[in-house]
C-alpha cells in the first residue's frame, strides 16, 4: 500500500490511559511483561515530566517534515504525536512552532524518532518531547509520508491510537486493547514493590526475598585467599 | 602546508555577531539557507546558554592539547575558541584552567570536537562550552598542529573569524562575509515566524499556512475501515 | 573458573579513600598518571554529586540482574557497587528498590555498564549513579555470574576493594595499593593548579608557564595574508 | 499477551516467493513503494548470496538463544528464520550446529538482530546469513521469547509467513499479502531499467531522461569565475 | 550564497594526479603531513582496487539524489564523484544505473557519504567505490542542492578539482594546488620505505633506526618479577 | 606505577597454545565457560585465518605508535602483539613496516584497538590482523606508553604471556595458567558437538536433545486462529 492519511483510527479509552500515566515507564513495561520499551536511545527533552496519551502515528521522508503539519489536521485531544523517518535521520524536523500548532489541538506531547529542536523553548512552553536526537538542521517539506498508520521505532510496533507512556527513563507503548489490562497490571505491581521497598529499606536481601539462593546453588561462595589461590591472580 | 600558526586573521564584525546571539542557532541556521549546523554531535554542556563570537580555530593531535595553549597568545575579545582533532578523538583536553587564561583574554566560550572536562566547574564559573564528549582522561602536550587555519567540524567547514553562535540546540557556523546577510535574514525570519506563531496558536493548520495541499495530492485519506480493508492488517 | 562470590576480599582504606572525594575525578585521573578513567561512555545520572567508595564489583549475564541481588549480601559501609555484563547490554537492570537495599547496607553510589531506570527516583533519594545508558527495559534473574572478582568496564581493569572516584566528568578508579600515594599526589597537584590559576587569571600565558615554546619551534608563525599566499586558497 | 509459539501461521505463495529472488533486495524494495528495507546495520555474512524465503521469526532474550531451538520444530521448507531480542544484544546466538538442524528442516537462511558466530563454518556450508554483529560470545538457554509473532527489526514489522528477499545490499520484507502485486512490480521496474541503463550507457542524462531541469530551476548554474567572486572564497 | 552548479572548475593535472595512484593512500596522507585522510567511515565496496582522479563535489539532501544527476552533466573524464549530504544520511541513493551513467562520461570511481546500493553488480562492472553506508533504500529526486562547491567530508574539506586517492585503506583528498608535491613527497618516502623494510626484514630494530631510544628514556624496563613487586599485582 | 617495559614475563606453553588455534574461538571461549572474547569490534583484515600464540602486549598513547616500536624488542617467536591505546583511538598505528619487523622476530599476528593501515599489503604477506579500525591516518613517535602490562581491550583482561587464539569470528584470550584447562576442555567439547551435529542432521530437534521442553512449559503452543482471537491483530 502506497501513502496514506488515516482519518480517524480507533484510540485507546483516554480515561484507562490517563491512569497509566500515575505508574510510569518501568512500571508500566514490567506490568505488561516487559514489552513495549521504546530503548535508551529515546531521550527526553525535559526533566522530571511524566504524560501518557493515544498515539497520532507519523511516518516522514528523511530531512522532511511534511506529513507532520498534515498530522496535525489529525489530531484529536489527548493525542500524543510519535513521528518516524522511512530511515534513520536526526534532521530538527520539530520545533516551537509545530508545538503551539498541535497544542492548540490538544496534543499532549511528542516521541520524535528524528532530530529536534527549539529545545529550550519547549522547555519554557512546558510541552514534554522524547527524541532520538537534538538537532538545529532545518528539513523540508517536499516528500509524502503517511499518518496513522502502523510504525516501527526502537524495536517496537506502534499502532495508531496504542498508549503512550513516557517519563524521565524513556517511552513506552502499549496496544490499544490491553489499556485496561495494564493499569490493573500495573496497579498490583506498583503494591507490590511498596511493600517490597519496606522490607528493603530494614535491610531484608533479595535473595531472600525472591527466593533467589537455588539458582545461586551453582555459585561458589570463597574467601580471597581462596580466590588468589585458584586464580594464581593476586588480586 | 605544514603546520602553522596564523597570527591576525581577518574577523566578523564583532557588532554584527553580537546580533546573531539574540536569534538563536534555529533560526540563524534557518535564515542562511539550512547551512551552517555542526549536527547533533556538539552538545551544550549547561542549560540556557545563547552565545555568538568569532571562531577561533585550533587543529589539535588526538590526545594533546598544546595548540589549545598555543591559541590562547591569538586570542582576540570577542572570540569562540573552536577545538578540533587531527583524528576523531574524546580525551578531556579542556577543562577549567585553560577557561580561566581564555576568560582573561576576552574569550566567550568554548567549541570543542574531542572531551570536555571541569565540565561542573565550567558551569559555575559561567564559561558557556559545547562538545562532542565529557572525558577526564587527560592530554600530553607534545605534538604541533596549527592555529587559525580552516578547520572541518560537524560536517562544516569552519575559517577563522567566522561568526559562530550556539545555543541548546548545538552550534551554527556563518562565514564571515555572509554575517550582515545572515542578521538581516534572521530578523526577517523572526518576524514571520511570530505572525505564523500566532495563526497557529489560533488553531491554523500548517496545511494551509504554507499551502501545502498540493503536495499532498498524491497521498489517499482514508478511513480505519478502508485501511482494514486495504491492508489486511487489521489495526 | 567458573563463577564465584568472593566473601571478604580486602578493601582501600575508607578514610584515605573519602580523601579523594575531595579532588575530584579530573585531579585524581592526572595525579596517579593519567590512568584509571572509565571514559566518556559513563555519564551521571545527576548534576554535582562527587562521591567515592570502595568497590563492590558485580559481573552479570546480559538482560539478567540476578548477582545484583547477590552482592547486597556482601556489601559493606563505604562501597561503591560497580555492575558489568558479560557482553555489551543495556538493559535497566537497576532501579529505585535496589537503590533502597543497597542504602539499607552502607553502599555510597552506582557504577554501571548497562542501563539504569528510576533515574528521577534515583535523583529525589539522593542516591548518586553513573551509567553506561538509561532504559526502562526490565531485567530477568536466571543466570549466574560473579561477584568480587576482577571486571573490565570502560577500558579500566577494576578489582574489587579498589577505590573509585565519581562526579560529573565520569568515574575513575584507583587501585587498592595506591591509594595513599593517590591522596598525595592530587594534593600536591591541587597546590600547583592554584597557583597556576592565579597567574592565568592574570592573563599569563600556558606556553609561557609550562615552557612549551620549545615544543612549538617547528611551527610556522604567519600573517593572514602570508598565509593566503601560501596555501593558494583566500582564506 | 505473554509468550506464545504460534504453531502454523499462514505463509506467503513459495513459488512467487522464489520469483523475488531474481529481483534483488534495491529493486524489490523501490518496486514496492520504497518500503521493508532492514537497513544497513543487518550484513551479509557471505558474497553473492541472493535468497528468498517465508519468515520463520523468533524473539530471544539477550543472551539467550532458547527459542530459536524452540522455533526449528516450527520450521517448514522455505523458511527464513528471523531471529530478534527483546534489546539490542550482540552476542553469537546462533552457529553451525542450529544451521545444521535448520537446513535439515528446509530452511533456507538467517536474518539475525543479535550475533553471529561460526562465520567461515556457515559460508563453508552454503548457509546464507545476514546479521547485525559477529560475534563468538556464547548464550544461555534460559529465557523464554516468542516464535512467529510479529517482531520489529531494522525499523519494520515482519511477521510471520511475510516474504523475505536478501542479498549483499541486505534485506527486505514484503507483506505476505503483497507479494504477488510485488513480484509484477519488480518485473515491471526491471524492464524499465534495463531500457534505462542502455540510453546511460550511451551518455543520455538523468536529468532527461527522468525529465529533472524543472526541478533544478532554482539552481544557478555559474562559472568558476562567478563562483570565486559570490562567495569571496577564492576555492 | 544558495544553492548552485558551478559548471567548470579547475582541476587537478590528471597526469600528476594519476601518479599518485601509484602510491596508495597511507603513503600519499603521510606524504603530504598527515592530513586528508577522509577517517574509517568511508570503506572500500570492493578488494584491491586502487584509483586516484580528480574530485567532482556533490552535496546532495538527505534521502535524495537529484544532484547526483545533475553532477552527471558536469562530469570530465578523470573525475571521481564525490557525494555528500546536508545532514548524516544511510539511504543508497547511487547503485549501478548512475554508475553506468557516469562510466560514459569517464567518471572513474565514487566516494559516497550516504548509502551505496547493487553492490555486487558494481563490484561485477568494475566500477570502484568506497562508501560509509551500504544501504538498499532508495531515495526521490525532490529537492536541490549543490554540484562542484567544498564540500566537508570525515573532517576533510574536498574542494572540486582537488585530487582524490582510494584503495583499501579508505580515501585520502590532496588539495589541488598541491598535488605535484604530493608526488614528489610520496616518491621520496617510498624509496625510504624500501631501504627501511629491507632493513626491519633483517631483524633490525625501529628503536634504532628511527632513534627512538631517547624518547624511551623515561620508561623503566623492568623484569617481571620486578613488576609483580612494584604493583602488589601478581601476573 | 608509571610507564615501563616488562621484559620477560612468563608466557604460556606454547605447545599447549598451539593446540587451541585447532579449536577456534567459538569453541574455546565457550570451553572455558564462555569468557574471554573481546566482542564484535575486533574483526579480521582477512578471511579464513585461524592462529594462537602468546600475548606481547602494548598500551600507546592516542595518535602514537612508539610503544610498538618498543615492543618489537621485547617479542618472541609465538607472540601475538595486543595493542591498546589509552583512550578510544582509531588512527592507523600499524603498517606493513611493523608487521615485516616483528615476523623477523617471530612474531604470528596482530590484535588492534586502534586502526590498521597496509590492509591489502598484510593481507599480500599472509600476516594476519584483527583490528577495532581500518585507518590510514598516520601516528607520531612522541609519548610513552608500557610494554608487557596487563591490558583491558574489548571489555576482557589481557596479561603478558596469556594465550590468544583468533579466527573470523573474533579473538578470545585465555589465562596463561588455564590454557592446559582449556585445551582439554575444547577437545571434549569439539567431540560432545560432533555428535550432536550427526544427530541434527538427521532432524533431530535441540529442544529434545539438550532437554529444553521443561523450560518451555510456561510458553503456550497456539494456533494462529487462537493468537489473531487473543491479540485482536489480525496478522
Amino acid at each position: 500500500m502506497l501513502n496514506v492519511i488515516v482519518t480517524d483510527p480507533p484510540r485507546a479509552d483516554l480515561a484507562e490511559v490517563d491512569k497509566l500515566a500515575t505508574y510510569g515507564v518501568a512500571t508500566v513495561h514490567e506490568a505488561i511483561g516487559r514489552k513495549g520499551y521504546l530503548g535508551p536511545e529515546i531521550r527526553p527533552n525535559q526533566q522530571g515530566a511524566r504524560v501518557a496519551g493515544t498515539a497520532l502515528t507519523v511516518l516522514c521522508w528523511p530531512g522532511d517534515n511534511l506529513m507532520i503539519h498534515a498530522a496535525v489536521e489529525q489530531a484529536k485531544p489527548g493525542d500524543i504525536i510519535v513521528v518516524t523517518t522511512a530511515s534513520p535521520n536526526s534532521d530538527g524536523g520539530f520545533g516551537e512552532l509545530l508545538a503551539t500548532s498541535l497544542v492548540s489541538h490538544g496534543v499532549r506531547g511528542l516521541i520524535m524518532g528524528a532530530g529536534l529542536r527549539d529545545t529550550q523553548e519547549l522547555r519554557d512552553m512546558g510541552f514534554p518531547a522524547w527524541t532520538a536526537h537534538v538537532s538545529a538542521q532545518g528539513t523540508v517539506k517536499e516528500t509524502t509520508g503517511s499518518v496513522n498508520v502502523p510504525v516501527s521505532l526502537g524495536g517496537q510496533l506502534i499502532r495508531p491510537g496504542d498508549a503512550i507512556v513516557a517519563d524521565d527513563d524513556g517511552v513506552c507503548v502499549v496496544p490499544r486493547l490491553e489499556v485496561q489490562q495494564a493499569v490493573a497490571a500495573s496497579q498490583a505491581r506498583l503494591a507490590k514493590e511498596d511493600a517490597n521497598r519496606k522490607q528493603l529499606a530494614d535491610g531484608a536481601l533479595g535473595v531472600d526475598m525472591y527466593d533467589l539462593r537455588p539458582k545461586l546453588a551453582k555459585v561458589d561462595y570463597i574467601s580471597y585467599a581462596e580466590y588468589v589461590r585458584r586464580a594464581g591472580e593476586g588480586i
